[in-house]
């Protein structure tokens, strides 16, 4: 697959994202926190089903790759919206304090897990494992990235 | 809209839904019980804020509530794939044994709700506030169904 192949599936892909407000839309603050709890864990357990699949330990069936791929690039918008002002509090939660004072690199983060979300959508709609696992690599590199910089152990 | 509009609509929208086996997808039980915990908690969210413009409680605005019904429809196929057989146990949760004694009728709730959230969106699509109310309605009911049958106060 060419690389404008690539470009164009992911510019394809990139349309059908969100475009939610990311203005205060929770009733309360456990709510944001139970939201991108919620959401985070959901795309984890979507994302890791394509790990399993890159990493050998599930066969390959390349639509449920699909499918799995469209729902984290479905999904990965919701979190970020549930970080919103004062949500660093209201219930127990792993964020660190720096998600809030450090907002435009957190969200500089958010904004790579997503274009890569992207990526990995229009890599499994080509069928092809080998490019699945190219796009899977930088994708869970971006996850990581935000996990060690923003949430505690 | 014609009531063959809609039915087209609710069709086209239905082939966006995904069709996750649901069998045992889960490293434990507990991951399970998450994952359907949040994925319910956040469709409630995204279907709370169509009900707050359908209920005059917020401005309609058709994008938004599109793509709130959109994340809905998109959403509503996952929790069901979470309540396989041993996730009644292994983390506190709220859904009553009936969930999984009485799993037919558990599913025709679920698949009624995933019915309902179609047409949703495809009534969103139309962008025509009234076409949003008349398909909430049903929406909600199925909810509300299930909830008061499955679900502990």
């Amino acid at each position: 697959m060419s690389l404008k192949t690539i470009a164009l599936a992911a510019a394809a892909a990139a349309v059908t994202l969100v475009s939610l407000p990311a203005a205060a839309q929770f009733a309360k603050s456990e709510d944001a926190i139970k939201y991108r709890q919620g959401s985070l864990f959901v795309i984890g357990q979507h994302f890791g089903r394509i790990g399993a699949m890159v990493n050998g330990k599930a066969p390959f069936d390349a639509k449920v790759a699909q499918e799995n791929a469209d729902l984290v690039a479905s999904l990965a918008a919701l979190p970020w919206t549930a970080f919103g002002p004062g949500t660093d509090k209201g219930a127990a939660h792993k964020a660190k304090p720096e998600a809030w004072t450090e907002q435009a690199k957190f969200n500089e983060h958010a904004d790579k897990f997503k274009a890569e979300a992207v990526k990995l959508a229009a890599a499994a709609k080509t069928g092809n494992l080998d490019n699945l696992k190219a796009a899977f690599g930088p994708a869970a590199s971006s996850c990581k990235a935000c996990h060690d910089a923003y949430r505690s152990r």
